[in-house]
């Protein structure tokens, strides 16, 4: 077999299911061999940021590691972004990575370029194949680091490996279990919260599924904590079996705030706080001086076992403590705005609805409408480089074919990667986004306002208004093969989105604030 | 002054006056900075790819080098591709990157990532601001490093660099002159020209204006040498005083092919040719055995001086040989084809036109085409990394007010960038897109051949065709604010064309192939 085929069977055989691409020459071998192998379902963007986003969104909901294509150097280059975003969010997926044949590549050809260079920021693992009998072994080896780092991997696939013959499927390892937390740790711990005047414990990463937010409010019952959720998070899971959790805030004189009376901060899963921007008199890491922080889990360990073991080291009861009922937010109505557009999401939401948020300055509104909302999963955007949420949805719902998946939108970062509607629309995906359509970084005013600019002259102006022309979001989503719609209240806002429940496929709703 | 201040005043002094930009908070003091300083204009891009090509069109066009103004690592990896392109057509940008800052950067904040490994592969110079006192200073080291190289230049701004006081306009030094030929290397290469068999010159960079091509043309006249231009060329004039030339084609079969038979090649402005991409049992330097290569001068050398050293030296004559009159192409009628589309280009482009051809699989008709067409620039697809006309006609739009710009765009490579058409909203540019609509990735078809595929299975064929949906290109320049027009045959565009010249300002026309 081919080298292309060798890889490919052996992703397959590891249980890898889909492959997000956009090739171009130096990938057709490995397109040929999504014909020639089975069990990999290839799926085009058109563009690369919507690749490597759906990836993400797609690895982070199915609980296997994504497969992306990209062209060369310049290729990969447009998905990095999204990349870091899984970074952040610490998402094992496996970039292949097209480079010029191995014999090519000195000729210094016009789309030659440092391919490692550009991939090692974004990447736990980088490695090139070496022959078309070595590259399964050698994607086996990148699958296996990305396993293990809970990071992307990227293979540098060489044209030549790829079309010539003697490719040997490889042997797939176990993923390797995460690192345990020494039992001392655990101990530790149990007793400093014992102890503690007003801890907290501050969730993130694994956490923040349905059993570790149960095991959470046991232990925090058991030693009198609050729970916090780290800001966000790659998953977060919520519904009336689970228990609330409160989030950090964003700005760090918000953070201080929140934190402020702590006695104690334990870490599960997460780091230490640290502002997204640093900003003239607040500190990096936003927390207050009188509280002591006690990490007791990294994102990449067992942190499930880690807070199983606390809740019996604390003495925890057996279950968490009854919630109250939590209502649903106020019908929204008349004129919009963000919390509106977040009620009428949490109202109208399918049971087992996948909620991608990248509201920005929008998307704050989410969490509180959503807590009375039906069982759901939150992927955020976890690295800050906007232009994440509509490729993630994409992902998302190939992950989730039986589950709604709902963009909670912002429209200065959907303008990033519009793209991803036209594959939501190719491959038939549950998707309704909304657009929050302010027609402005809104985030960007407000920073200016924060660096003290109350009234920004006409060239910062033209810098954070997305107006003179305002984007027509249905007219951009027909172009792309999804319907759209445009809405200016909250009784139109969730008749559309009753309506685009009601008929599961792709819908845009622009949603004008 | 602030140390944001201090950059854009030094750059404006430079005469440098547009900067290309979509800023975030880390640059938040360098747009409140447009605004305090004079000279600079800001121009906002919905996508970092848009950013970074249209400071590559613009810098081709102006020459002055364009600024652009980008966010963290993961808002410049959006712009990387681009930059590629700019960087093999040896295009002096130079680029801002905001960074955390510098008290704030060991924090690894969630945009934190290694800028400089991202930015080496396509800068030939980066370096980061040391302070508000110096960041001027650095600024001019990296204009200069930018005009020095031909290549674009990086310079990381961290954020609090840029808010505090102290900044200095810094004095900016005369761009440094290209490197002349040294005279007897110019003896040496007339006196081959004049004792070869076969001669021929192969151009590139600034030989391929108007004076070097006319240059060129005396001195091939004198020794008996035909004249080539190099494959996709950043800039290229050409028109009723311009001797024609022909291009290197793009296979390299076909290269060998069109050097068959000549005894020597002259290299002017450009390398050996390469193959674009490796092909089994083609070689990298698609160069006949018999054909020996002689470089004259490399891109950055003075190579029009060279070229009229050359002339000199060869006893050409004082003027070039009066070509004969070219006739236009015929008026296409009935269904569209890429011949087609190219001739009512042709035929209906204003004088001075600038085409910006990024046809891929249909642009290799357009010079046939244009050799009767009036007086225009062609810029092309330097480094193979698509995506890069739409934003490339905005830039060229923005530093020729004067005159009509004119993409020919092949639809899977609009679709990487297609918000470029926002910007030209926007600034109310005259720019007519004529998208070739052939609801495919044509050149990928081809490619399969090559490859042996001629019944391409389900997977591969998915990953060639740009349907289901088909893109709606009307509704998606609609959507960022373009009046767009579909058309079939070849009298609606060339009625559709006609109406777009007579109409100054964005237009799009989707050509249906």
């Amino acid at each position: 077999m081919k080298g292309s085929e060798s890889v490919l069977s052996t992703a397959a055989a590891a249980g890898m299911r889909v492959c997000f691409a956009n090739p171009g020459t130096t990938e057709m071998a490995l397109v040929e061999a999504f014909d020639a192998t089975t069990g990999i379902r290839p799926v085009l963007a058109l563009a690369e940021g919507v690749v490597t986003g759906a990836a993400d969104g797609y690895t982070r909901m199915a609980g296997v590691p994504a497969l992306t294509l990209l062209h060369l150097g310049p290729g990969f280059a447009n998905g990095i972004a999204n990349l870091h975003n899984a970074r952040r969010g610490r998402t094992p997926l496996v970039n292949l990575i097209g480079e010029h044949a191995s014999w090519h590549q000195a000729a210094d050809a016009p789309l030659a370029s440092d391919i490692d260079s550009l991939a090692a920021p974004v990447s736990g693992w980088v490695g090139r194949t070496t022959s078309a009998a070595r590259a399964a072994e050698e994607f086996a080896a990148a699958r296996q680091a990305a396993l293990r780092d809970r990071m992307p991997a990227t293979l540098i696939c060489a044209a030549d490996h790829m079309w010539s013959d003697g490719g040997v499927e490889a042997a797939v390892p176990e993923p390797p279990a995460p690192p345990a937390v020494a039992p001392e740790r655990i101990e530790e711990v149990a007793k400093l919260l014992a102890g503690a005047a007003r801890p907290a414990l501050l969730l993130g990463g694994d956490a923040l599924d349905g059993e570790g937010l149960r095991t959470a409010a046991r232990i925090a019952a058991a030693v009198g904590a609050e729970v916090f959720a780290e800001r966000s998070p790659a998953r977060l899971e919520r519904g009336p079996d689970i228990p609330a959790v409160r989030s950090v805030p964003y700005f760090p004189e918000d953070v201080l705030d929140a934190l402020d009376g702590f006695s104690d901060l334990v870490l599960v899963g997460t780091g230490t706080p640290v502002a997204f921007f640093g900003y003239q008199g607040l500190p990096s890491f936003p927390v207050p001086d009188g509280t002591a922080v006690h990490p007791l889990a990294d994102k990449g360990d067992d942190v499930r076992g880690a807070l199983r073991a606390l809740a019996e080291a604390a003495g925890a009861a057996a279950t968490a403590p009854t919630a109250p009922p939590r209502p649903g937010p106020t019908a929204p109505s008349g004129a919009l705005n963000a919390s509106a557009v977040a009620a009428a999401i949490a109202l109208t939401q399918p049971d087992g609805a996948i909620v991608v948020n990248e509201g920005v300055s929008s998307g704050g509104a989410y969490p509180a409408a959503a807590t009375g909302a039906p069982a759901h999963t939150e992927l955020t955007l976890t690295g800050g480089a906007i232009g994440s949420g509509m490729p993630m949805a994409t992902g998302a719902a190939i992950a989730c074919p039986d589950r709604a998946v709902i963009g909670f939108q912002a429209d200065g970062s959907a303008a990033y990667t519009a793209q991803a509607l036209w594959t939501q629309a190719r491959e038939e995906l549950d998707v309704t986004t909304v657009i929050c359509a302010n027609q402005r970084y809104r985030i960007l005013e407000a920073e200016l306002r924060r660096a003290g600019v109350d009234e920004p002259g006409p060239g910062a102006t033209s810098m954070t208004r997305l107006a003179g022309p305002v984007l027509d979001w249905t007219a951009i989503a027909r172009g792309f093969g999804v319907p759209g719609v445009r809405v200016s209240t909250g009784e139109e806002l969730l008749d559309a989105l009753r309506r685009a429940h009601a008929d599961p496929g792709p819908h845009l709703i622009e949603a004008v604030l």
